[in-house]
């Protein structure tokens, strides 16, 4: 696969040619989005070739009716989905009457790049019809500044020869999903029309019975044309509106159009205003030069690389890495709506389904913390305190206290249905309070946990009381049918991770009533928290039973877990990887292999808590039976290596993780990207390379090179403080970029930082 | 649900009143087959209110698409489903032009009753149509003595005037399974045709993906008159066929029709002989009076009971149960032909599809070893063997070495797809060898193992060999990943029951192996058994790993099972069960509630390895936390309670399974008849109540008398003997009905029996 993308730059993703095998694999990676929405990288044109048409809007779901062999009580009944919408993008393009499609036509010199610094997809490449040779020219970008809005430029150049040129750009509301358990529709026609140089379409989701919303989506196309319009005709149908535009080019001349969208839905209007709100912003947008509007989507996107770009010399692959996880990941969500998240594929592909993972709050939330504004982790917070009241009905529907937040959600209402996931995978709630301890541990703004957060974390507490049992026998309770995030071992007992997040839950809950009952003793009492309850936590997280091994002196990942047989990843024949595969599910669950980091997430997570000699043991022997089958596992290990100073082994996993979409490394990247694991290269950096931590609401650095770079530097906020850190083999510039100066410890030695320091490694040893 | 059948007879079942609510429950408890067919209880007239009419062929099988949420590598791709197949007992009736449907027309003194001596289905009731009054008689039966043939007998009496009956007695193939994953149709129509009193048809199974055969069924319908006919016409379409026969009927006159139907199958015949064949039987047997035929087929019926039947004096209910419980499964399966297998919802239902669970083994085998000839238990075994090379390939699937028998199937190929069923309740392969050796033990008849049998037992012990692992730390081998006889527990380790049948299987391969080497080499050959492989097989059998608890002194059921909290079922509130429709799955599966007897059915199978002792604290300690929520588990518990002496828990026991679907003690009859566990109350008797036991090849007795029961007595076939037994309170009469003196052992005394002996227990005290 490396071979498509392999003409490596630092800001751009190019691809110099194309192969009608890898058009999936090229759309998943040439994806572009806005937050608001976003899409594959489809061609405008026909293709007549494989292909995954897809185009998304942030938080227009839709509730697929659920599929399963066996029934289980308390499984849901819908599996929620973004519906593949509108195709917007859309201009076929005939030349002397012949229809441009990209697989069966003479196309040369296919060149396409993906601005990662601008936010823009360019398209160029040539085509001979009937012995004329032409050059097509496209530019697409959805507006970061305007959100509603997508703008394609597409101009052609006659090379040899004058031609007829006929444009269709249309919008088509046709649409399937590739991904639906009864191969349903999921949207319904509205309305459409269109006039000259404009159409639009307005298409609504089917009614369903499961009482969720229904959206509508509406959208509006205008066209400019640039040279001489010979003819002009419209037309609409149902869910369908096109213009067609001919006009003659001649022999060196470039001629083209530009088409302009807005998408609305009923998420931010009533229905029939859908239409007039397009019409609005796009009346507004057309007044405007193309390059007026470029410009100021671009400068928004130069002001998220000043804040966030993190630089790296001496390594063209890690640096372009790093970059385009950043670039998706900001295309996926900039954190201005509290109503969105983030879903594993984003905008890129439909595998999954569902919005919010725990992803979000254990490998996303910090990269925003760490690069933009503290309103956007803020934001992901929130998501979760709305939907508060779904959590606690869940954990209800399992014969449970207090609140289970959902495995996989829209609307908070749980999603998914194998049960060693839905009812078994409960760690997920010990994040979403890890969460809130981190925003305010990193922000010190405690006014969140005052204002909301405290709801969230008794309900959790509660939740976690009413799921331990004691066992009479041990004098200890204990957590019997979980699934760790190991997700190769199901329906275990005393998964150490999930029993160790349990008993902090509890503690944190008992640590943050108490704070507040002196001060703010309202939200106590909102909360109905009693001191016998309080005491009932202390309890049970006092007798939490937290798996152990004497001998090997190691956290065991849970119970049975050093009765198995013991084998080595790098003694596994290679034909047998990827394990899922290539084996039956039973015998990875017997096996001694890990999918992704399981103890390793606790001792991240809880990294204060732990020697660097109990970190490198359990590193040691867990890192060998990790076969790092989840997108999320690299980043982890590759930041405890970087702390045990296994620094090959953490730069080995850090590429995996940054390269995963561009390298294709897991082979399913056609399906779509990984967008909540690319949050992990950046963790790798920051939390990895240059062992930053806020323990105790204080920052710290423990930089470390890998030996393929020359240099590395990047920024960081911390509360009020702006901070550029650059790290050499030996030298170490930090400067305090913006901010009062600041206290920080840098090796486990305080410095207070007022403009800059600089820190000689080798004269430290 | 207990009035519908309340009016208890030891011979039949009686229904006194029509109840629309509970028609599906009486069209299961109504069930008729002949093992080569049957069908639900429906009624031969319209029925316009719920019903699920059904009729079913023996081995006639459709491979449905198989539904489930996430896919796991090794997942069958179809379910194998019996299709409701070709209605045969329809015959609609009008009277004076009024059609008679016994939802809605002015139905009084509804009688039916299922004759189980004789196995024939009778009903009446009287009709009020515009104030003339008739009264219906029907009888119906499916011949054990010509398995192609159905007989019903119609007969009407005008009451109070004359009137004009027309009956329109037809074939109809247009037929839908109720339980479809996708809604499909499995027949195809291939033609019909009628005339005057005939009428056939014939239908085809869809042609399917999967490569599974397609099976075509014929058929044919003749109809003889009693009455003088005013008019006859007939018609056939597609997939119908009909004739409309109308007759006058004076006051006091009775009228009807004899409808006999046969079917055939591409299973005996090819498809163009099919009408032929039906013609060809039908011929003979209309050509012999409705007496004569109905004589051919009682006297079978009553020769199985000869054999078979168990009196119980004292208890009519207990009574009636056993004799139902009989009825239903020699109806489904009385060991003709080696093709078939025992459904576990026979004739009665569509739920669960499949023909061969390992209830057969395990429940059904020893029934047909104690009742009828030999040859039907072999018969069993020779199912298995035909389906070796199946059972191989699914081991192979798994990556594993020898032959796993599948959790469900019709032609040896799995059909069920939960993970932790169809990959890990794998001590279902452990059954298929104890039957083996269930029959070699009490028939002495080696034959079948030296034929057959060795090669099972060989590619079953090197499917154990290849699935346990060597636990370094503990030097014992052990199985991960399992699920027990107990359902409720999933993916758990260790389930003592799976690691000892395991342990059992590779002595007993390793014994017979050798055995074989000395006089019969040519068997041990042909499966490539070398000494190495022996030596392997007895490495692990002996260092197999087997949970005990010194302190309890109890066998523990699978790792952490003691860690659980404990609850007892008694002190379970009412509303939570049963659990498998109030709990979520996760809260059934950490709880310490037993679905079904685990510990205690190794104990069962291995008797002869425990103590009295070791017997009843097992017994006491699991019993409390047993729910019973599958059909299979009381028969085994009550087994163990009369071994240690708890009458009052094995009489409790018994009934629960003895009238498990006359009293729908599980609220789940109308789905059909549970066939598998009605050979659990002949089991609860026979090695229950009488403690009969062959170990070591020698017959033995221990009996006892529920105090509910003033005497039962029941014939048993063992080798060349047929012995009666008859046990009163103090007295026990043993008779050898036929075969030569035997040694036999009651109470643990030796005994010659010659012609009889009898035996006061008060004096053995």
């Amino acid at each position: 696969m490396k071979c498509l993308f392999d003409n490596i730059n630092e800001w751009k993703v190019i691809q110099d040619k194309i192969e009608i095998k890898e058009n999936r694999l090229a759309e998943s990676i040439m994806s572009i989005g806005n937050g608001y929405m976003g899409m594959r990288g489809n061609y405008e044109e026909r293709y007549s070739g494989d292909s995954h048409r897809g185009s998304y809007i942030a938080g227009v779901w839709f509730p697929d009716k659920t599929r399963v062999g066996w029934w289980k009580n308390g499984y849901p009944e819908y599996f929620g989905k973004i519906p593949n919408s509108v195709n917007y993008i859309g201009i076929r393009i005939f030349i002397d009457g012949v229809e441009l499609d990209l697989e069966k036509c003479n196309v040369e010199n296919f060149y396409r790049e993906l601005d990662m610094k601008n936010g823009i997809l360019k398209r160029k490449f040539t085509v001979n019809i009937n012995g004329k040779k032409f050059e097509a020219n496209i530019t697409r970008f959805l507006s970061v500044s305007v959100k509603e809005l997508a703008v394609i430029k597409y101009d052609i150049k006659a090379l040899n020869s004058s031609a007829k040129i006929k444009f269709i750009p249309y919008l088509d509301s046709n649409i399937k999903n590739e991904d639906s358990n009864y191969e349903e529709e999921f949207w319904n026609a509205v309305s459409s029309s269109s006039s000259e140089y404009r159409g639009n379409i307005l298409s609504r989701t089917k009614e369903n019975t499961f009482k969720t919303p229904i959206f509508t989506v509406g959208a509006t196309m205008h066209i400019k044309t640039r040279g001489k319009v010979d003819d002009i005709s419209y037309l609409s149908t149902d869910n369908y509106c096109e213009n067609s535009i001919t006009m003659d080019v001649l022999e060196n001349e470039t001629i083209g159009i530009e088409k302009y969208v807005t998408i609305t839905s009923t998420r931010d209007y009533s229905e029939n205003e859908l239409l007039k709100k397009c019409d609005d912003i796009l009346n507004i947008e057309i007044s405007k030069e193309y390059e007026e509007i470029l410009n100021e989507h671009t400068k928004l996107w130069n002001k998220r690389w000043e804040s966030a770009d993190i630089k790296i010399e001496g390594d063209k692959s890690s640096q372009q890495g790093i970059r385009y996880n950043l670039f998706q990941l900001f295309s996926t969500y900039y954190g201005e709506d509290s109503r969105l998240n983030i879903g594993p594929k984003g905008f890129t592909g439909e595998k999954y389904g569902g919005a919010t993972y725990w992803d979000t709050e254990a490998y996303c939330l910090p990269v925003y913390l760490g690069v933009a504004d503290k309103s956007v982790a803020r934001n992901l917070l929130v998501y979760r305190y709305n939907q508060l009241k779904q959590a606690k009905d869940n954990a209800k529907k399992l014969g449970l206290k207090g609140a289970l937040y959902p495995m996989v959600t829209f609307d908070g209402v749980e999603c998914h249905n194998e049960w060693e996931i839905t009812f078994e995978e409960i760690h997920r709630n010990g994040s979403i309070v890890y969460a809130i301890y981190n925003y305010t541990n990193y922000t010190g703004d405690f006014g969140y946990i005052k204002e909301k957060g405290i709801d969230v974390i008794v309900e959790v507490a509660r939740f976690w009381a009413s799921r331990v049992h004691l066992s009479t026998r041990k004098d200890l309770y204990m957590i019997h049918g979980v699934t760790g995030p190991n997700e190769y071992e199901n329906n275990i007992n005393n998964n150490w991770y999930t029993n160790y997040i349990a008993k902090w839950c509890l503690e944190y809950a008992v640590e943050n009533v108490l704070k507040l009952k002196k001060e703010h003793s309202e939200c106590v009492e909102r909360n109905n928290v009693s001191l016998e309850e309080i005491e009932i936590w202390r309890i049970i997280s006092k007798k939490m039973y937290l798996p152990y091994d004497e001998e090997l002196q190691i956290i065991v990942q849970n119970d049975n877990f050093l009765d198995k047989e013991f084998i080595e990843v790098k003694d596994l024949p290679k034909e047998n990887l990827p394990l899922n595969q290539k084996w039956s599910w039973d015998k990875i669950l017997r096996s001694c292999f890990i999918k992704q980091a399981d103890v390793l997430q606790g001792i991240y997570y809880f990294g204060n808590m732990f020697t660097k000699e109990e970190k490198k043991r359990n590193f040691d022997f867990y890192e060998k039976y990790t076969v790092h089958e989840s997108s999320l596992s690299s980043s982890v290990y590759s930041i405890i290596a970087s702390e045990v100073d296994d620094l090959k082994k953490a730069y080995e996993l850090y590429s995996r993780t940054a390269r995963l979409d561009l390298d294709n490394y897991n082979n399913d990247t056609n399906d779509g990207l990984h967008i909540t694991s690319m949050s992990g290269s950046w963790l790798s950096i920051i939390h990895g390379f240059a062992g930053m931590r806020t323990w105790n609401e204080t920052l710290s650095f423990e930089p470390k090179l890998p030996q393929e770079w020359n240099n590395y530097s990047f920024n960081i906020n911390y509360r009020d403080n702006n901070i550029h850190v650059d790290v050499y083999s030996n030298l170490i510039k930090i400067e305090n970029l913006k901010g009062k100066p600041i206290k920080i410890i840098v090796y486990g030695e305080e410095y207070v930082l007022e403009k800059s320091i600089e820190i000689n490694r080798s004269k430290l040893k």
